[in-house]
């Protein structure tokens, strides 16, 4: 009956634990982090799931044989353990049996158990298998799933319905200049950009409020340490809303319920990277701000800390972070919302800000942006089907060719919007890492498709 | 404030739920689902996520154009509840307000508040907006959201940890005759058939246990009621295991508790659908045969019911429904664990039940039967990098081709296995649906892309 290495410490430290007596013998398995050869004794650090654990062997380790133990073999060990304040956690193992599991070969390409910060991007992302090995590296992969775990149970307590939607599309909505082309027996069929339709079918078909997390793809070329080819989105729909205030708010409850749980799991991996989440009360003074007057922000920031003239015409990279630094220092936060964003950068189901004299230049739409990087794009969607079909032209689009998708709207569609958090922005900004692959397990890039 | 028909009809009968006065004028939103014309009163059954509700209207509804309400069309109303034992419920609203959100067009393609049973199967997937306006053809998904939640939170208790792995592969490590080919910048790679080789990197990597709910692939081309061409698929992968039969264990704890939430949570839409999930009583009767037993159970079954002699060769569709017919018969539990399967039916790195010889016939593998369907197929795999690379070429495979692949394995991985839940197959199976395209919600097929 295999015990882990923290549970063991436990038993030894506080007395209790692994349900086993402190002085039976107990049986560990993992990996083999650390080999120290004293000459008469071996030091071996086992690491498994839960942390790691000293063995102390009165022999040299070799395996059936006679070849030496080596690091990142799998073993199990038999023994007892025993209080040691030399130990790291304070206490250790007396090895009466070794088994090796699997045989690590010799020529590890690179050392696992060191300071990860000396390993590239590129040999982290080649030898996954060895790189989350490290706990640093397999920490962002724990609060990657704290994320997800926490995005899914805050929105079922709204009564959000989980959904599954296709990822293969006849054809796109925004437009086909970055989407994967599929060999779908034979047809051409396309990877889905975002489930938006889907989920606005959803609401329409009375489920109202749906969720879900999947991948998502978009053939951009460009390779920035903000893009990925292939990413997984956490995508919101909810009907019944007036404007995008209220996906604002709903985002705002939703991070902040995430980033408590992070903090509430994940001490640990938060403090390897020297990371905290914001609080609550952080979240709650994040400022919305209106597209035109973050692109003024933006410049007077640009202006003050450059010292040059305006020169930023729209929120880019750089005004992201800008707008991100004079929220942190005006409000408080660097969570902050721009609404409003105008009708020629957003799609055109985009619902209209004002339709008073039916030429809109503004939308009812939001983008979240938070410690310099932008996680979300949303807004309230067009559900009227009359107001789509005189939209379309305008967008260089025809009726006829959007048969499917306009039949969402046909027989009653509520008021109605949503948006999507970036998974891996969202894990790369919590931890402040350099690149979004980071945060990917397996990142797909223009180069990159193994492993 | 809106508030939903459910709570009207709870605050009206109960005399609580709603937060106001069950005599004040109360804000209800959805969908018309039936018009009533009494001559002077019309009666509407509005219709909201959580149920419906009728509504009591002295005048004929109109739009500001004149024109007469319509089916489906989407409404906000304001009134007063009242008790009416004749009205649905018990309770009905007079409506001093009401406003047309979204007005259906009148040439609906089918009768949305008609008999669900009268509509085909192609129809129903045409008009996703429309029939999952049906609450029998909701409930489907309803439920199928609790087993995507069940199984993940059952997972999480064990200390597993969820994964989201790329769904774009380079190759494949069982052969390429089933792949969806993707254009791919200036390459070509594939849809993922299973995160199989991610599951174990991950194993390998020291997460031990991890889960991922997902889309999975395969370009098969029969279009059967048991084939999607997209599946989600719940997968599992745990290290340090000996043989199948943990996974066994590990695969009935998990459909007990996702039976018992569905139960729960559920009733009302089991109900729908005449349907029940088995007690876990019934689950933990549940038997495992070998192989070759179950060939032989299935033959004998056979001849009973057909009176032929044995002529089934393997656990074909019939035989799965032979199986399951047997073992409710003779163990109470029509789920049925098939293991010990030859090593010509699975692939290469299954692990092999019996190494004595060197020549291993029969495999650590297993497949799940529920309700005459195969629904899950799993197994110990092969951990070891010399034995894998030996029997590389018994497959027809060459390790130099297979050097991502191999590589998981070079560095010390432990002892593992894991399996795959077809999350629409179990859907199909607890409902009694007669095709699993019915839990899907945009199934893809040979032919169907849209919507």
């Amino acid at each position: 009956m295999r015990v882990l290495a923290k549970d063991i410490v436990k038993a030894v430290i506080d007395g209790q634990g692994t349900g086993e007596k402190a002085d039976a013998e107990v049986e560990v398995s993992g990996w083999v982090h650390r080999i120290r050869d004293m000459g008469g004794i071996t030091f071996v650090i086992l690491r498994d799931r839960s942390g790691t654990l000293q063995l102390v062997l009165d022999e040299k380790p070799v395996d059936a044989g006679g070849r030496p133990l080596t690091l990142e073999s799998v073993i199990t060990v038999r023994g007892k353990p025993a209080l040691n304040d030399k130990a790291p956690g304070g206490c250790e193992l007396k090895v009466s049996s070794l088994q090796i599991l699997s045989r690590a070969l010799p020529d590890l390409p690179y050392q696992v158990n060191g300071d990860i910060s000396r390993t590239g991007l590129e040999a982290i992302l080649d030898n996954r298998s060895l790189s989350l090995r490290n706990p640093k590296i397999r920490a962002i992969f724990k609060i990657q799933a704290t994320i997800i775990e926490a995005f899914s149970a805050h929105l079922r307590s709204l009564d959000f319905t989980e959904i599954k939607s296709s990822k293969l599309t006849a054809g796109s909505t925004e437009g086909g200049t970055e989407l994967f082309e599929v060999e779908y027996f034979d047809r051409k069929v396309y990877l889905a950009q975002s489930p938006q339709l889907y989920k606005e079918t959803m609401v329409a078909a009375g489920l109202e409020r749906v969720f879900e997390v999947a991948p998502a793809y978009r053939a951009e070329k460009h390779d920035t340490p903000r893009h990925l080819n292939e990413y997984v989105s956490m995508d919101v729909e909810m009907g019944f809303i007036e404007s995008e205030l209220e996906l604002i708010e709903l985002e705002k409850g939703l991070l902040t319920h995430i980033f408590e749980e992070v903090a509430r799991k994940n001490g640990p991996e938060l403090e390897m990277w020297g990371a905290a989440v914001p609080s609550a009360e952080m979240v709650g003074k994040s400022p919305t701000i209106p597209y035109e007057e973050a692109v003024k922000i933006a410049n007077d920031e640009a202006a003050k800390t450059k010292g040059g003239s305006a020169r930023i015409f729209d929120i880019n990279p750089e005004a992201e972070r800008l707008v991100c630094a004079w929220s942190l220092r005006e409000h408080g936060s660097d969570l902050v919302f721009v609404n409003e964003f105008p009708r020629r950068y957003r799609p055109f189901y985009t619902y209209p800000k004002d339709t008073a004299d039916g030429a809109a230049v503004s939308t009812m739409s939001f983008d979240a942006l938070f410690r310099g990087l932008e996680i979300t794009t949303g807004g309230r969607r067009q559900h009227d089907y009359n107001a789509l079909v005189e939209t379309l032209p305008r967008f260089g689009l025809k009726a006829e060719n959007m048969t499917g998708f306009l039949s969402v709207f046909k027989y009653g569609c509520p008021p109605h919007g949503g948006f999507a958090i970036g998974c891996e922005r969202l894990t790369q900004k919590i931890l402040g890492l350099a690149n979004v692959k980071e945060a990917s397990l397996f990142p797909r890039d223009r180069k990159r498709v193994e492993p």
